[in-house]
């Protein structure tokens, strides 16, 4: 075989849906989702690079677009199970990687195999690509969650999924970020809503849990 | 909490869709197959007893009706990926093992820990109950597999899919095993089939891979 | 044919869709609902025989597993039809039971005839496994209405099929009917709700429309 | 209320799926075969009225818009159900009639009591409008089933679907009928299909298996 | 080809979607809502003729059975794109009618051409059928956008949706209208609803919004 | 309101199904069709790239990220009325465009309207950027109708969106476009297919038709 396994090999994304087993007015696919991804860090990057960052896109591209790729493999494992042990948590790491560099090995042409190792490998690390790829996939899950509970959803695992993926966002040391909390959490929050569910509390509430550390963040612009 | 909590957690069940990422005609939760299950041991356990072994109902009740309720904690873990490593395996049984115990720490009130520690862990062991269960397990696998393929479904998976579980049936020392192969087997097989894949011809070669060990296999009764 | 038949035949319930024609958020096929039935039916037989009751498991097993199998013969008729007439239900009884007569007829093999005869009648005697069947299947209904109202499904029919079923519940002369007011409702009426719906009120209401004869009611064990 | 009531029961029959239980590919709710049947029928009568027949064309809209509108009342009670006894389909039907009569009683104000008796009852009757929505109605089961058979669709209830539907067609004395033998089905059989089933040795073996009696058919023409 | 091309096409508009992109609770397909405008029409007629008018039931049942057929070449195109500009409007139409031209022109017999000519062309004149048509199509809307609302969907398009379709119907001067507004809408507005929306107060903010001209208003019976 | 309201509208491209109205074994939305579009764009460049073309990533990203988004404002107009008349192509674009350029106005804060307009237009010109995320769009066709086919969809319209869109990927002029026909086309092709349409001989059928230009091809490296 070749890449035509690669690209035959997407639509299984677009077959798993997200938050398996939790009750949900929509259900959103790993693709679907995937696309949301690289939406939002195209903007985030936009933003850093207005506020003076330099953006390496040829890498933000690459490591945005394939970045939940491995799920093909790994399947969906629930995210207290995954956070469950240290030793759970690298175990799985590197059988994912090992299956992901046997697909490579399998399938993809020698001149290839390079690129499809950078491409498919983890790329969430420390530079503005990589913690604009991690701000851009927790954002996704503020998104749905705040779907769900705007729409009514009485489950409380979407208010915690709200509340951390916004603690995360907030941990990490981006101007974009910053642009975020200033200029389009308020509009979310304040999106006419009938729900039962007071998101804007809940959002207070998640924010007020450890206090905005800014002033001190570094950033990298 | 109390037993509540167990009961209104057995919807997780029915929203956990089987064999995810899969192309499939017809979806089954795991809910459903479990039902299934529990017929198909309960026919099992029937022919059993009538070729003379003694059943304990209480303990097949109890092992049938719940024996994917550990998919609540773990979620959905594609099968070569618990299979690859003997570790990891073992890492995942004893997280699983671990959120069943905290769950019913927290909340199976104290005069019913006991049975619930009884009713959900793994009852897959050499008892004529367990492997009973086994059989009942991969006998649904047999019929998920084949009614896809005679639906003319391509994916090579459900070929895989209905040989492993074949030849997994076939190596259960048990009489009901036997009249499975004898009087079941060969309806499923010759039922009218307009499917461009032939059953026959796989269920032929997958029996033929690993000859029929029958003289040799010690039975229960 | 044979037994291959029975056992083919168990994935046309989980066709088969509860509450056809109503609007609901979550849809439950039969063969799910089986599921749960055996499950509750499993705790509900625990409790029962820890104040001292004798369960015949076999029976149990055998009743619960297969509860609902005539609908694959009648299909799935509204219960104000089923109610409309003494005569109608008598004569749609009938229909069913020679229904599945003529299937094991010509299906199944002669030993198994007995077998399948007993498992397939209707289970719901005066008998403690009878009665733990009834209590087990109405309380699906309550569960299955409660998580409608929950998400704020307006349709009366979940607020009438919620009453009905656990004044049904209340009428059964069992401990674990007891334990289930005494110990599980509680936790179910308390589980926080954003439900536009007063399922405290609609619970009180319905159990103040008949008044409690726990007193007087004779217990089995 | 009022008519409110019946305007808003619509929506039940676009919730209840025709043929509950049967593995599909494609599913069709009563509210969109009876549109399909509205359909037909329309073509029908141009084709009977050019022919020389007199048509009511009032009587027809009000017999073919609602002519199954009694679901919502009974729901979907499987075929060899309400045919395996005259007794039993005396009985449900008398019942439908009932709930029909009820609800007119209750819901449509006095002034439109006559038009919605008219309405809701059965409208198959010897009338050459009513022998169209006979034929309207077993034409859509010949295009469900063809559909399903041309797609690979396995179950043998298909076959037999339509097989019945076109043989019950035939048993019609209309103009239009002779229009769809002649140049109707031609085309249906003869649409290029790819699928492992013969639809047109089926439809040659239906038709074989009771001569055609044109000669002798009288036409209310 | 021939009339069978017709028939078979007609299910393409049980697989079209009303409203596609925005967020429901429950779907529609074009074939289900044409049912429902085809009940509505009914029930409006039947008001009408009773106040006076002569209904032409003929054109009535020709105009409403077929009234959306023209999705089937155009698809479905957002309601703002639609209105635009005039132009655009007025070349869609063009094209939309010259599809039908020609699929008339290559499939329908030389002696059905004129009746599907008349069939499958836009039907909301100014005669009473025509308006019947328009307010029975509009009310639809009102209905879909009805429970959406009352099931707690937030998305506000379904607010305007039942505005605008409100004020749409009561601009047609016919006597059915002025029931609907007399002894329907109240019936719809007071249906117990546990939505967080205030249905009612859209219903009066719609009609206070446009004071309603019902004295002045010709009426053509 | 800002870049939330872009944000928010994502999701719409996540509700919307392609080819409305055509049967289908499996649904895509435009979303996941667009995450499947960047991938390919990914890899094509990555192949140019190595064959010594200069790509301009960001430029890349830009154009394959949003390449739908239009489709919010005009939703999902069939392929044969876009293409009906001239005019009516280039008033719909224009609409489009103006749509766009409205949200644009409306919604994105000043410092990002420059951004906006260039990442929502119409990204496939004739650079190489452009030409790749032409051939990338037509692939997902490629790919979506082969699946059907492959499992037997016998919709006509599929063989023919194979077609066209092979014979549109042969007329670009990049290397990756050699390399796909070359080394991707045939795994495709030999991908082991049990389907009752013969694909290879379509494909041949297809290319046959306009014999290759490939020695007169101008390229862009």
């Amino acid at each position: 075989m070749g890449i035509h396994a690669y690209f035959r090999s997407l639509d299984v994304l677009d077959r798993i849906i997200r938050c398996p087993g939790k009750f949900k007015f929509e259900e959103h696919s790993v693709a679907a989702h995937s696309w949301k991804v690289v939406q939002y860090a195209k903007t985030f990057a936009d933003i850093e690079e207005q506020q003076g960052a330099v953006i390496d896109w040829k890498k933000l591209y690459r490591i945005t677009s394939s970045h939940d790729y491995g799920e093909i493999f790994i399947g969906d494992i629930k995210t207290p199970v995954k956070h469950s042990s240290m030793q759970l948590r690298t175990l799985l790491q590197r059988v994912e990687e090992g299956m992901i560099h046997n697909f490579i090995e399998e399938h993809i042409p020698r001149e290839f195999k390079a690129i499809f190792q950078e491409q498919l490998r983890e790329g969430k690390d420390q530079s503005t690509e990589g913690l604009i790829l991690e701000a851009a996939d927790k954002l996704d899950q503020v998104y749905e969650a705040f779907s769900e509970l705007q729409r009514g959803n009485t489950e409380k695992e979407f208010v915690s999924m709200y509340r951390h993926a916004l603690l995360k966002i907030r941990s990490i040391p981006l101007k974009c970020v910053d642009y975020f909390f200033d200029s389009i959490l308020p509009d979310l929050v304040s999106e006419e809503s009938m729900s039962p569910v007071d998101i804007r509390k809940i959002t207070e509430e998640a924010l007020a849990s450890a206090p905005l550390p800014s002033p001190s963040r570094p950033h990298t612009a």
